[in-house]
């Protein structure tokens, strides 16, 4: 893993362990693409004390961008934006019942004032927000800049040179 | 208004102005059942650090009960139950774009280990939200008791002694 | 099981044999917190009497809230509450087409007089009315109120303690 | 008013006095069809005692059908059909925060075992019970069903005979 | 089966074979309580004019109610009530992607005029879609009717008989 | 209007005179691009023959495309599509109660064998359902081909020549 | 495959490989109606250079209708039908969390004047949009429209030929 | 407007002229926290080449963000993000039949490999994109750090120093 080689600039956390599932999908595409990262679990309801830390002190930690997972009445997104001007990425965990439709609404539909930049439902969320974070460092950090671009040349030439699906 | 009168039992929270619209109807139940309770904004996006002294307070300040009112992405009652262990009870406002279901799921689908009693949609669960609060209260206090049931017993006959709806 | 050496404090009644798989999660929870309850299958459709003689005498044995568990177009949580003034705490039950969806708005969307305080969809729900339930009764019954400090307390170290979702 | 010229076929009942102006649609088809009715409000959940006795006098009392409407947790068809072997014909009201959906499922779908008919959200549904309920009577009243035979053809003719739009 | 003894008096038909894995739930109610029927593929898509023949005929050869069983866009109740004037009762079958969302409001949302009176989706609607029927024969009926309150005298105390759910 | 100069290459119809308000969109669009049509108010639930006979007789009169739109339980596109081979373009008209989803659902999801092309909810819908079949007609009459790309120009360049909000 | 033996008349495209599961159905149907077709994987997110060219192509190329397939957040066929008169056809693929709810509004709620013909959510959609495409060709080539017929006859003669389900 | 004075760093477009009701607040926003802009009508289905142009240039001419608005099927963030690796906002603007729903998951659902980040329907969430597009630049323009922070320190100060909502 990254997480110790370098200061992370981007900090995954989610609800549960349990969601790990989800959000080791960002932490993959992190690993591709170079960018320094950690990797927390932080309750918004079990943990609030923690989250509150985190949040506050993301910035002065060096972290450019936080990606927070959870499901069902989900506030770990919201409340860490809530405490820092850091850009917060929220991905909706796909729920038992609700299928993630409530995961989904309780991130997404924030209020004017504090925003959370939120992904798909479930592992291709968590694989998005890695990349957005990405691109978002990508000016500073010509090295990523350039690692997405490999990345994204070559998932255009995956698909365009192997386009019959009979096959 | 009760709420300066007595040490108030029942808070009365909201996450925005706009928000008093619905979350009066509590009020105006606590009110005629005669339930000490105070109101006040607070904001679980723009005013974090209020909401956690707020919930932080509440049981030393002698609360019984929060009745948390909030829209959209609704993360104030979860968060006042992750850091009081006072019972809160919460209300989803109607939302502009989703009706409410956003406000709904927001609120009802905690994850195991904190709960938020939630109610309907609007007018009528801010309503009922406040009458929970006084069932929960009738046991300590007799007069609290006396006026729910006086007042259940006055809702009964409304409708049955008027039950012809072309009158 | 604590229901015969204590008289009860709390019922937990569920549409069918068939919803136990749900809300032993609140029985298990009142368990652990010490709470004297008892476990009952009330049926409000198939056996509406049986309903109604449960609420109306739920206050005189002592009964200080009700758990009622249902699934689909659920009418047990509500048709309780209508017949008495202890506080019913609803558990929607997932159905098998719509998710608990249905079980849900059946059951949250009560009317303004008569209300329900309404948990999460399934198991979390369950075991959160029971939470629940315990910080109603804590104020009055020190020993409840300290399990539940002391689950709340450990809840959060054992996320705090084990934040590393990787390990 | 038919309803006192003759003993009653059909009891029309509505859980409060604002369900009129979708269930007077039931009545007016009543009407026109020559079916004799009576008009009630009963409500589940604030006269739920009504609603008992309602139910377990209506076949003695020569009821052939209840039309039953309400909105959001509607349990007064359920609760009906729970308590009497009278066909019960739901109809859903739209409820304002979620437009009917919560009061059709929490109609429609009840548990095997005890029946609800439930008809379409709102006036048509009133309207389209009272055809039902005057169908189920045809056999044994011819007039009732000579009456809906004309009202069939009447309504064929007129959108046959005026099929034009732009006119 | 029934179906040959006696002149049928209830008819299931459904959209598909496919149907029937749902639809025999009410075959096995109708059977139970000694209700003549018969059992019929008719497909408002695939064979609408068997479909208008069959609703054509069905007052003729003594039906006094048809079951109509379908999923998706299911238009065979709609479509037989529109073709006669004997109750349709319809059965949401559950679909593959929509879990029978689509089927129940294909089939409850009837404009005014053409009732079809709608039960639950899936195994429950069907039979109680049959559970109804009989009702509906119970007045001409006795012995239908004598069924029916002997199956509904089971049931509840099958309930009341056996209510800890732990055993 | 174009429908009496030349036998009618589309027929728009529609389940009630209220749908006309929708469905008028698909004919201007198809007025604007020369193509000679009709229209007709023909309802699956209240004219089932009328149905019948229209779409029996639509190949033989030449008619290439049926544009069909209906609202709520919506069975027209549908049934016109199981009794023709001739293409069934259908338009969800928005309902009161559930703004369309119930129409959408009841048209677009037929089952594998007798296709009807869904369009979206409302006047967007009933527009777009009259470029398409312009589209269909294009190859072999090159009039509409003309007027349809001439549209689609004028279309693309009033968007691009007018594209400062603001003014 | 036909796609070899003749220019095609109609081309089958999917956004991913995971699609042919579900657009094989479509293949499928084409194969036994003997319309020469193509097939390819084309992602608009993805490869979006080689969707335009393909939909600029398409008309040059003697395609009469595009048959695209998408799941989740599906722009396929609406971005084809931006760039082509030639009639697209979109067929929703379910997707993981939202059962393809998301790809059906995605592809259906097109705005006025871009139209995408809309079918039923997986396998039935892929199967319906190749018969639709088959019927929009059949006046011009009678052997597809031969094919057709036989089809249609063939799919109600096995349904009206083993018409009970318990067989 | 800034949009003169400074090379944009920020592009807002839009689907539509009508979105621009929804789309001026994130404009006013950026106005208001002095990041310098442009806005364009840039629709994905009547001007896809635009579209396509106006991603290419996008990095080029400097763009940090682009914030792409538009409703029902709404395609124009996601194909802006499949053809530039330069950060796109989406923000769903509230359709007609379906308050936006459409618009959400036609945006949010992107599969992996092209993310969009989206923020919650209509007015709050262009405000939030924004709000979030100034949040990306903090770090290397102060300027725009300094101003977002005065807005958040003065929102906060303006819910908690006028928390009552009776006054």
């Amino acid at each position: 893993m990254t997480d110790t080689a370098q200061a992370p600039l981007v900090g995954i956390v989610m609800g549960s362990r349990s969601d790990w599932e989800t959000m080791q999908h960002a932490a993959a595409k992190l690993e591709v693409l170079g960018v320094p990262h950690e990797v927390r679990v932080v309750s918004a309801h079990r943990t609030p004390d923690v989250l509150f830390d985190y949040a506050a002190s993301a910035a002065g930690r060096g972290l450019r961008a936080i990606i927070a997972g959870a499901g069902g009445a989900a506030h770990l997104p919201g409340m860490l934006a809530a405490k820092t001007a850091v850009p917060v990425l929220g991905v909706p965990v796909q729920s038992k019942a609700l299928n993630g439709m409530d995961s989904l609404l309780s991130i997404v539909q924030m209020p004017a004032g504090i925003p959370v930049a939120t992904f798909a439902i479930g592992n291709a969320g968590a694989a998005n927000a890695a990349l957005f974070a990405a691109a978002m460092l990508a000016a500073e950090h010509p090295a990523i800049g350039g690692a997405l671009n490999a990345f994204r040349t070559r998932q255009t030439e995956d698909v365009a040179g192997n386009d019959d699906p009979r096959k």
